[in-house]
């Protein structure tokens, strides 16, 4: 499988630590040393002319730059892929409205739930429907966290525990045409993999959603009180095991594809947020130089951020980094413990 | 890909016409008239000692019915695949705890957002991940539908036009283990396909899900009123679309196949409702015994509905009808107008 240029779209103006003060009451400085991330991007809260206010109209833009940056027509177009942990709805999959809004039709559609892990489930389901017989793709991954945020009022009553859950969170999405194309130029993938780990592990993150009715509720000091967060993390089992765990990915990739790690040039390490990512990319000894992060610019936001770590690779290469190097891209989801991994071999266009 | 034999499972006893009266104020003779259904199966509505509550549990269930049917041990399953409407969180996907329920671990997981379409998508999923070098999986669907239904008291206050749109339906999962098989015995995969169709269309089916606080609400004569409908569906553009696609769906298996339908001995016809799924196996022509439905009594449980189908074929098979022979399934989903077809040949045991 080949990945052509990847691509990303974040919605709005990045959004500062001072205006999370403001907007929902989050401290600024708190948030700045608690999560390391300076700025996030949000989708509007309504839908406005010439703003992103959902899923599909994020996937929609990134899918388009995607099609643009690999000069690829709808009509070449075999399949879509999405990764989100946030569709517009339960039903219709959010995918097949991104589709009609492509100008795509007739093909193969596919929307995978998921969260950190989703882009490599998302490119490796492409690699499967290749190896299928399929010739070219689109992959996606989109997250907009807004609709299931609790209200500002809401957010002003919560203890830093239950702020902690969506302090980390942004809006955004990123895409890449894949095709069966082994020779290049653009990605070639060497090695990838999505597993799920989780067995006899508690989930580190659980995300709830309702029915009309919202959360059910018990009676508090001060009036109803929700009788469950609507998200919860652990954040000791997340620091403890996310960091041995991108370890392990990265020597699955390097014993695959016969590469010191030290000899990758360009090394995307999990994306929780600015703080934690730093401390892994340290613990694993990958030099900053060579190590593609962007979460303390973007925020947390899922299944977009590998792609948009994709995207900012493509610029490097384009400016003269790591001209035909390899690329190893770590993910590990805590939900319920996934690990992905990809090895890339960048080929340069013929001079 | 051959499919070894399906499972399904159903969650406590059917809940009759007259239970939704007495239950959610449904008039028994108008559900019976608009739907033809006869019976449905629901969740517990809370996590109870021995009756399933969840997604999770329906799925477990029917995976673990799968597993015992194929002979397959948990150890022996290299990916599982869930597709469902229902998931019981956004985060984690409700199949990366499925696959802890089952025993299994360190294996791919992919959870596809689908309704009516799911189940071909899934096996269609499978079909390439086997292309791709994997050699047997398990394919769930599941859906239960209780947690995002609106109260049973705002039902009381619904117009039919509203109502209609839960009355179809159900809870329930089904499962088959899949392998790479291609020699038999077994059900093997002679033709499958899955696509999006829905270019210009408008969907026919959206189903809504909240955030904590639930749906917004407006002033109304009698207080807050849902500022949106949980559910829609178009059933003009249903009634008069999903017989022609299935037609269309038909016709792609015979080509295929080389098989004229009239030769096929068990046709799946999509399964909306007892009396619509009633008047497209009469248009297509196909006779009530070759015709597996089992809509009227299972209600309309989206994901699992296929798989149950076919392990009611097996057991149709399993009593010397058609043995040998060709099943053709047909999946239209009006959400945003999906068409999934599976044509299998059944091949006995040796004698």
């Amino acid at each position: 499988m080949r990945l052509l240029p990847p691509a990303e779209f974040l919605p709005g103006e990045p959004v500062t630590n001072a205006e999370m003060e403001s907007r929902f009451g989050l401290h600024e400085k708190w948030l700045s040393m608690m999560t390391g991330n300076r700025t996030r991007h949000f989708c509007s809260a309504e839908p406005a002319a010439g703003q992103a206010s959902s899923t599909r109209e994020l996937a929609t833009q990134a899918g388009r730059r995607a099609l643009a940056a690999a000069g690829a027509e709808p009509a070449d177009i075999e399949f879509v892929i999405l990764t989100t942990a946030s569709p517009d709805h339960l039903m219709p999959a959010t995918v097949n409205l991104v589709v009609d809004d492509l100008g795509i039709d007739g093909v193969t559609t596919m929307q995978i739930t998921s969260g950190c892990a989703g882009a490599i489930q998302g490119l490796f389901a492409a690699h499967a429907l290749l190896a299928s017989g399929l010739r070219r793709g689109l992959v996606i991954g989109a997250d907009s966290c807004l609709k299931v945020f609790p209200s500002a009022d809401r957010i002003k009553s919560m203890r830093p525990a239950e702020l902690i859950n969506f302090a980390l969170f942004g809006d955004g999405a990123g895409a890449v045409v894949v095709d069966d194309d082994h020779t290049g130029p653009g990605y070639l993938v060497e090695h990838i993999f999505t597993r799920c780990i989780g067995a006899g592990r508690q989930p580190a993150q659980l995300i709830r959603y309702y029915g009309s009715e919202g959360c059910p509720t018990v009676d508090g000091p001060h009036g109803p009180t929700p009788a469950e967060p609507w998200g919860q993390e652990d954040y000791k089992a997340i620091e403890q095991h996310v960091p041995e765990l991108a370890a392990t990915i990265l020597d699955e990739l390097s014993r695959a594809t016969g590469t010191r790690l030290t000899d990758v040039e360009h090394v995307l390490v999990p994306q929780l947020n600015g703080a934690v990512t730093e401390r892994i990319r340290q613990r694993l000894g990958v030099a900053p130089e060579r190590a593609v992060s962007c979460v303390a610019e973007t925020g947390n936001n899922g299944n977009a951020l590998p792609f948009i770590q994709l995207s900012r690779t493509a610029n490097r290469i384009g400016d003269g980094i790591g001209v035909g190097g390899r690329i190893f891209v770590a993910n590990v989801e805590s939900s319920k413990w996934l690990v992905g991994g990809l090895a890339l071999r960048h080929v340069p266009e013929a001079a």
